[in-house]
């Protein structure tokens, strides 16, 4: 199934634009569990709870091949009616761009991906062509050193941009297949609603909320899309490390309610 | 040790400045061959030619587990004196970018990769404090797209850049441990030239000659470091794929060696 229509999908039936990002960390799970067992007893406490999972590859592939194994077991064990989104930010020229869409898509089975497109167009192709699934583009990502180049100001035929801005417009302008999403971070609030002003209707991948600072109620006025059906709001370290206890999936469980209940807090505003 | 004294050793030991590029594709391999038989053979081939090997580990991820375990074992195969890059062209927010690096310098081992600094400086940093290694930043890529934001025009406090200079500068501002160098394509000898005059004595790795089009001989004479020290120009498909016979690694040497010698009677002109 198409990964827009899934993840529609998902969101109508849990009520909620939770991501679960699942970033296994061995500093801070709870000792002596591995991978596998912890990601299974948080998808099993945050199944009904969430509209999407996903695993930043960064984790496991730390974890060497028993890792890999571990998230390859994981995304199986996602119940088939929620995706999944592997947040791997790849970046290689055409033909190797190709080899890492086939790990993610054919390999792994996910729904959808981050690319990192600073190599241009020809880099994200080859994703684009999976058109079923969904390319999450990164546009002004949640971290402190964003700044460094995603703000930069561009001279271009419409006049000065910044740079993140005409990422954001290329990927628009790619975007044939409608398959096309963009990663804008909650931890920049006016970035994140003057992009959702451009394009009211472009699947969001929303990250920082939580342990990195980004304001939810804020992400939520600013950053949904107009038909509330594709913008993602991701937490991992909030909902995974809740608790560092025996009572850890527990503990997700209830950071999961939480912030689904302040999300949806917000929308019944409006 | 420190890569860019391995690197030193091994350009000085090969009287080479070869970087083969150990991309399995198994549409280019010769029939009935798996990947770490086939890597064994090129490497066995070409160990006294080269002064790097650089597997991308897209071709590796694209074999699921099972290339993973080819990719681990081919870097334990490598003879010890010659360095190997991790073309992993890796992205992500600190802590994250901290599990990348973690995966490619404990696990894998390998003694130098290549990173995608689009994130800004604290995605690059993890890296950087594995002070004996090589990082090498993305500048100016080989391929077709790359100027489709690598070539834009950005306003800085010092007047017009282009993008790649951007990222070259700040590279060079970061460069703190020493260990950091550039990629820069041979497909574009007048960013080559222009960057390499700035940067004089920086590490470069150069793709784009052969199957990319790149010229050998321009790539040589605006390319290579003022200390001919460490300036590694790759080739991969002209190597591995020079047969698709039973005779591949015996091409691979020819290919390496006929390389080699161009390489070194241009430097013999100077």
């Amino acid at each position: 199934m198409n990964y827009l229509d899934k993840l529609a999908g998902a969101v109508h039936r849990n009520q909620s634009y939770v991501c679960v990002g699942l970033d296994p960390d061995p500093a801070l799970m709870p000792e002596g569990i591995n991978v596998l067992d912890f990601n299974k007893a948080i998808i099993q406490a945050t199944a009904d709870l969430v509209c999407v999972y996903k695993p930043n590859l960064a984790f496991y592939e730390a974890f060497g091949i028993e890792g890999l194994t571990a998230l390859r077991e994981t995304i199986k064990y996602i119940p088939s009616h929620i995706p999944v989104i592997a947040d791997a930010k790849r970046s290689d020229i055409g033909n190797t761009a190709k080899a890492y869409a086939r790990a993610i898509f054919d390999y792994y089975g996910c729904d959808a991906c981050t690319v990192n497109a600073a190599l241009g167009f020809d880099s994200v192709e080859p994703f684009l062509q999976y058109q079923e699934k969904g390319i999450y583009i990164l546009c002004r990502t949640s971290n402190k050193g964003a700044a460094d180049f995603q703000s930069l100001k561009v001279i271009t035929e419409k006049g000065t941009k910044l740079f993140y801005e005409v990422v954001a417009a290329k990927a628009n302008s790619w975007n044939t297949y409608g398959n096309i999403g963009l990663v804008v971070g909650a931890t920049y609030p006016e970035e994140l609603t003057a992009v959702r002003k451009t394009y009211p209707e472009m699947p969001f991948l929303v990250p920082g909320v939580g342990a990195q600072g980004g304001d939810l109620v804020s992400t939520v006025r600013n950053g949904l899309d107009i038909n509330r059906k594709c913008t993602v709001i991701n937490s991992s370290r909030q909902i995974l490390y809740a608790s560092r206890g025996q009572d850890f999936a527990e503990a997700a469980r209830k950071a999961a309610q939480t912030m689904r209940a302040q999300i949806n807090a917000v929308l019944a505003e409006k």
